[in-house]
């Protein structure tokens, strides 16, 4: 009935919106800026009928709008094109068009990219920010990743993790890898990709200074893969940027400033972790019990990712055991014994859901000024 | 990362069922079947990227076995064609065997079609169960429906209370559509097509004699254009069908056998919407409060519509006033108080959610035997 | 732990409020003031251990205060006192002057009364407005009724319909109740008593001039006894009043102006439920569609009252058949079909969940001016 | 309207039952049995009106069956009756001599008790097991805890962190706790009380071989302190007793067998708290993935406790990082890179929402015997 494909889109999400507050809410990905950055939520992974995902690629652009990211990558396959005799030779920057035009009215940013789709080594991977994708169908692999380059790609390694490529799913750089990223050919790799997650690709990227990346690798819809009306969130990389442009999120990527969003975990280096761990959970108001030497202090999560605290504090707590839980976006007030009432406050936490190496949880600490107020 | 389009529906739907089984319950339509016949639950008119859509052909396959539908057609437009440029000089059959080949592993039956995308008049109208679309690649519209008709198709009108074709949204007979009426070249109407109902369109099906259809005309997403997560459905027909099969739908379509199931209303001719009532709520224990003249009555609702009865019993309710609401798959006892106890013990509701004609609403009743219970 | 029971239910409720905002604000009982009166939400017949209740006083005050009561009336059985052999020889004021004490730091007004329990004729009935209780603790039941009509007390018969009283549920007047009515001793008659309705109550109130109310006759908890978690709400008698004051309530009361909200049904006078009727489904917006002869009319819903309306308009409606439903406190815009832009639209609906007699319903009409707007 | 108490729970609880089958079963407290014991659910510290409570005590019963408890007990404080001018004298028996009338068609066993009410020290204390409460009306504290010995009672310190009594909310002995300790009067500690949790108790109860305890101490609703319809639970102690019987229940806790249930925090000694994990947490499947070497396991909780895990085992997953939390009464199935296909997987986890001492989680592991199965 309806004609205009871009139309329907918007037409959709408001009747979404009248319909169901809390889903308009709760699918949102929310995370702070940070001191020097915007933190910009981006799904750098993506299909769309173009190589063999099931969607016109407006629904990408769709769905990102109501989770409210920043930036999306068109990211087809270039040799795999199991659409083909349907969608014949395609122009392979004609997703990435249709995507520009029906985003034009949102703040979305649409990056161009490719997935250079090569059995092992050096198995799949993303170009992104090409300028044409056409120029990157070439025969040698190696070829393939230097035309990315010329045209200033930012180049990663996907699902590092995948078992139909190793069938133990341990991430293992082979001797191209070493090579592509001695060459600065390479310059990422998924430590996140879909419902996975890889220790193996996060000790990886340390090792190696490569930027993480989570991704979704969306074939099919957000909505159904993810569980978003049960309040789940597809992974994303969060890029701290100096703006929110297509420049400001290259820049971020290529100095490695990023941390990844999967289910209620956090992965990332400790320099990017822990201000966005600082200004994710934040002290809302500090007040001793009235006559009491027992501390209230409600912390607030500014995040769409559900906290989990370990205390590690000198004090013990009146209201919880030393594991404390925050739901995303909500409050909690924690009772903190400090046997007298102090003017200084210190309390540390580890955060058991953010990790910045393998089974290497970060700790964050708060330091509360009670001066004048007791 | 996965690269099979079916594979992908599978597995989200696996993962869809795993953590939400409200959702997946809820989705669900479900409708008894009535003496005589099945009740198929069709959706009888849908776009894919074939044609103005949003998505493949196999979303629109994974759509329906969530909702528990019994048969989708496949009905493009012939004439409109958007993505042409993408996806040119389409076979016009070829959705259809895209979605053919999706659903051979589920019980869903795919009919074939199209829709004649014409303006006014005739406007738009889809012939349904095809054998080969192409072939009504033809200028003239006369020309159209008859080389449907060779192909012995079933074509019904499309929202006849479309605003772009009439700016009052009145459903109107031209003299074109009169005369393919008594040429037998237009067989059915929909009086709702996506979010729209149409008591003039019922009032020309009744009037014409024509079948009626519901259909979600879905061009977008299911679960965004119905709210599925806050408990909606998209419109479908039932067709009540001597067998599970696409002849036994053409059948029931052809002998103007069907119901229209639109939010929580239910639309049909007397012959097929009384029975279909009469199964959908039943009385699943009738028993007098002990030493008491009050009758608890259990009502049973078997189907996914909330039914609105208004008591038109002679017996007034102890519980609540005439107005009885039954929500979707659930029990309520009434409390009736029949002055006596008695042996037989008729109930008269008026039907306010269903309609048999404009502003008309059926009357359901229920026998209640209790000889030798009381 | 905790010592005094006031306290327990301050910060029992900011407990409650803190953890679960969606029942916080669902189980509110809101109702709009309407033109000359505000309208007061007050349950007038209540138990606690006083007489047979479970609960103390105090739990009383707080179930209204998080329900928004504006009033509730203490009305302990004069007679029947099972818990005498552990609360022996009590002062029948000694609840209300619990719950006095306990919400003098609310707004909720607490009336004084007792439950004159008998056999049948009169069964029981609540005086209100008492300025002895006590007083009341005589033989005849006649000299109980005057002796409240002393106190200038409000009287009214409790559940008429009780099957413990009339074992076919049937409100019917004795002879006394007649003497009664007509000595001016019997002011009012419970149309609605805990989960039930009668229509044959509904009847003798208008055929007697007696004030209709609806009330909980709450004995156990609210939140069990009325599924408060799943949306339920107790059933309250909206009075009328000049000024939120005891005496404001006796007047209302006095001159029935009420009307008794239960379940989603509203039972009242025309003169009274017409007001609250058109003060609690407004339009909030009315616009033609642009280019069209359709015209989106924005209903709000300003009531915890879910809205069954039936279109009786001259016009039909493009999204909907004739029912219409709006949930509390919420908006739905219907489309209708005024074949010509209009400048003055009038709708007229029936309210099937009111009534002003036994099944017959009110109608409400909307009249729009467009003019200047088209 | 309703006149017996005992019948209003009954008929409340079918209500409820019927309107809310989710609330209906997430608010049952369910714990597996252990090898060699039952696990009994109880509830050790309420009160009613017959002291400072505000509900009669047949609510107690009410709560606890819906609550799924298998005991609770009644400890009315001796010495403090705020509501003695109404309740004059009362026999200290009085209460539990209600609940027991109240409970006798239930499975639920009611301990009879009191509580001794006095400053520190030594503070509160509650004795269960009492055969004659009103003989523990006596001056002089110790004279108290020996009539209870008297009396078979097992004694507990209450709330040793209460701010009223200790305004740094840090439990510690008294000289006269470690007397009343030495000399067998003093046998347990509550760890838990209401919504408070003190790592000092439970090192006290280590140290002085104490029993653990966590209880309501409930004066007003359970529904609302504990916003149970939010999917919250009340505090209690589970006791692993040889049969189901207070003599049962008694001996359990002489025996130090408990374990306490406080909010998703499980506080116990390794000698219970160990067997009652492997019974809350096990595999209901595990087999490889077709053809790769990774393991998929599916790990169910049979508990109302949700589990919070942190993997230590030598392999990491696929599909998370190391924390896998578990919902209550749920599935989830973790994928785990066992590098190699393997006969025997052994995976080891902390269970970071349980404690066996301050800040001391237990590991727990599954040895998977997959031989034959690969």
């Amino acid at each position: 009935m309806k004609q205009a494909k871009v139309l329907v889109f918007l037409i959709v999400s408001s009747f979404l919106f009248a319909h169901d507050h809390d889903l308009e809410n709760s699918r949102k990905i929310i995370f702070p800026d940070i001191p020097g950055y915007r933190t910009l939520k981006c799904d750098l992974h993506q299909h769309t009928v173009f190589s063999d995902g099931a969607v016109w690629p407006t629904v990408r652009v769709a769905e990102a709008v109501i989770d409210n990211l920043d930036a999306i990558a068109v990211t087809e396959h270039l040799e795999y094109q199991p659409h083909k005799d349907d969608i014949p030779h395609p122009d392979r920057n004609r997703a990435y068009e249709i995507e520009s035009k029906a985003s034009e009215n949102d703040s979305l940013i649409i990056i161009s990219g490719s997935e250079i789709t090569r059995s092992m080594p050096p198995g799949h991977s993303n170009a992104i920010f090409l300028t044409d994708a056409n120029k990157l169908l070439l025969d040698d692999p190696l070829e393939v990743f230097k035309a990315a380059k010329e045209q200033g790609a930012f180049t990663f390694w996907n699902h590092p993790n995948w078992t139909a490529h190793r069938k133990d799913g341990i991430a293992t750089l082979t001797d191209m890898h070493k090579m592509l990223i001695k060459e600065g050919l390479l310059n990422g790799i998924e430590v996140v990709n879909e419902y996975t997650y890889s220790d193996e690709a996060l000790q990886i990227a340390l090792d190696n200074n490569l930027t993480m990346l989570g991704t979704s690798d969306i074939h099919g819809i957000i909505d159904w893969e993810y569980d978003v009306p049960g309040g789940g969130h597809r992974p994303v990389t969060l890029v701290f940027a100096n703006e929110k442009s297509t420049n400001g999120i290259k820049q971020g990527l290529e100095n490695r400033r990023t941390v990844v969003f999967f289910n209620d975990m956090l992965i990332g280096r400790p320099e990017h972790l822990l201000p966005l761990l600082k200004a994710s959970v934040t002290i809302s108001e500090a007040k001793y019990q009235k006559g009491k030497q027992v501390l209230n202090v409600t912390l607030h999560n500014n995040t769409s990712c559900e906290f989990q605290l370990q205390n590690k504090s000198k004090y013990t707590l009146h209201n919880s055991g030393d594991l404390v839980t925050i739901k995303p976006l909500s409050d909690i007030t924690i009772e903190v014994k400090t046997i007298e009432v102090l003017d200084k406050v210190k309390l540390n936490f580890t955060v058991l859901n953010a990790v910045t190496a393998p089974a290497t949880h970060p700790d964050v600490e708060f330091e509360i000024d009670l001066k004048g107020t007791n």
